[in-house]
């Protein structure tokens, strides 16, 4: 039987509800925020509690921003003829981390899914094709995940994005950068031995 | 280079400042808490924010409490002729996870440490011989942990303990439960030898 402080079980109850976080995880932050600075503390609760009401989305990518446009949008020195088609801003974040893409983005909000009902008009297609007819773009990438649901969003946007005249391109399947052949699934290396090239 | 949105970013760079937390852990928790219902996000910054207001020590023992008495001292059903004296308010958590001891607690709030200038007068070490002559315990559980500065500080009490009457133990060190032997410490192993026993 377990028995903390209520304040003290209600951080570690609340904390245990994040994603990756058990309960001992919760009692061992829990505890770290009781020896650190009360200032820190404060700090931390604040920056939760605001996140919802400071968060809205970009009118144009529909990225998560904090006023009008998101911080990709709002900088000039960002290549205005790349696009790069994402299922959810945690993707933008992803990507960025890589420091290996200078455009623009478009958040879907989503994978097209029969199974749970997700058709074109559930996500952001019809804002997609505004967008690429307005601007010129001359690429874009698509970046949806490589798992079934995530190609077929892919497909079936490049077929409508051909038309309209960018240069259409796909993130690469392969071997993860590191990994070792043997411990690699099936699926992943079959489409690295697909996509092999001249080396 | 990475742009999130500033409220996005806050929780982000608070949340980094956890043990054992780093920026793709804290921006996937971040994430996530832009997807869960907002009562929850709430619930998580009110817990954390009254975490210290709510939190006081236990008059008794030193454990966190959130009223005069902590919840093991508040408790009528725990035995109150043990006492189990640990270093930190955690390890009472630790110990209480085991369901394996039902008696009290005294909190010492660290270990003795002449490199950090931390004597018998820093710790809780009268309160805690002024509770062993008042009440009658039968057994006193020396729980600090098994470092030199854990040991050192367990013979220190064990020395004040013993003329006052009750039978004082200490913790057993050995293998850790489904540890390998190959892999332990030789320390450990050494002390698990010293420790056997009748089988």
């Amino acid at each position: 039987m377990e028995r903390l402080a209520p304040p003290l079980e209600r951080v570690v109850v609340e904390l245990q509800k994040l994603p990756g976080v058990g309960r001992k995880t919760a009692q061992r932050l829990a505890f770290h925020l009781l020896r650190v600075p009360p200032a820190e503390v404060t700090a931390l609760a604040e920056a939760i509690g605001t996140l919802r009401e400071g968060i809205r989305e970009c009118s144009v990518c529909f990225n998560l921003a904090d006023g009008e446009l998101c911080p990709v949008c709002a900088d000039a020195t960002r290549d205005r003829s790349l696009l790069c088609i994402v299922e959810e801003p945690a993707n933008i974040a992803a990507l960025e981390r890589t420091s290996a893409f200078r455009g623009l983005y478009h958040v879907l909000g989503g994978v097209l899914s029969p199974l749970k009902d997700v058709g074109p008009d559930n996500l952001r297609v019809r804002e997609l094709l505004e967008r690429v007819r307005k601007d010129s773009f001359r690429e874009v990438v698509l970046a949806t995940s490589p798992t079934v649901e995530g190609e077929a969003t892919a497909v079936y946007l490049a077929r409508l994005l051909k038309p309209l005249g960018a240069s259409t391109t796909r993130l690469a399947v392969g071997l993860p950068a590191g990994s070792e052949l043997e411990f690699t699934d099936d699926l992943t290396l079959r489409r690295a031995l697909e996509a092999r090239h001249e080396y």
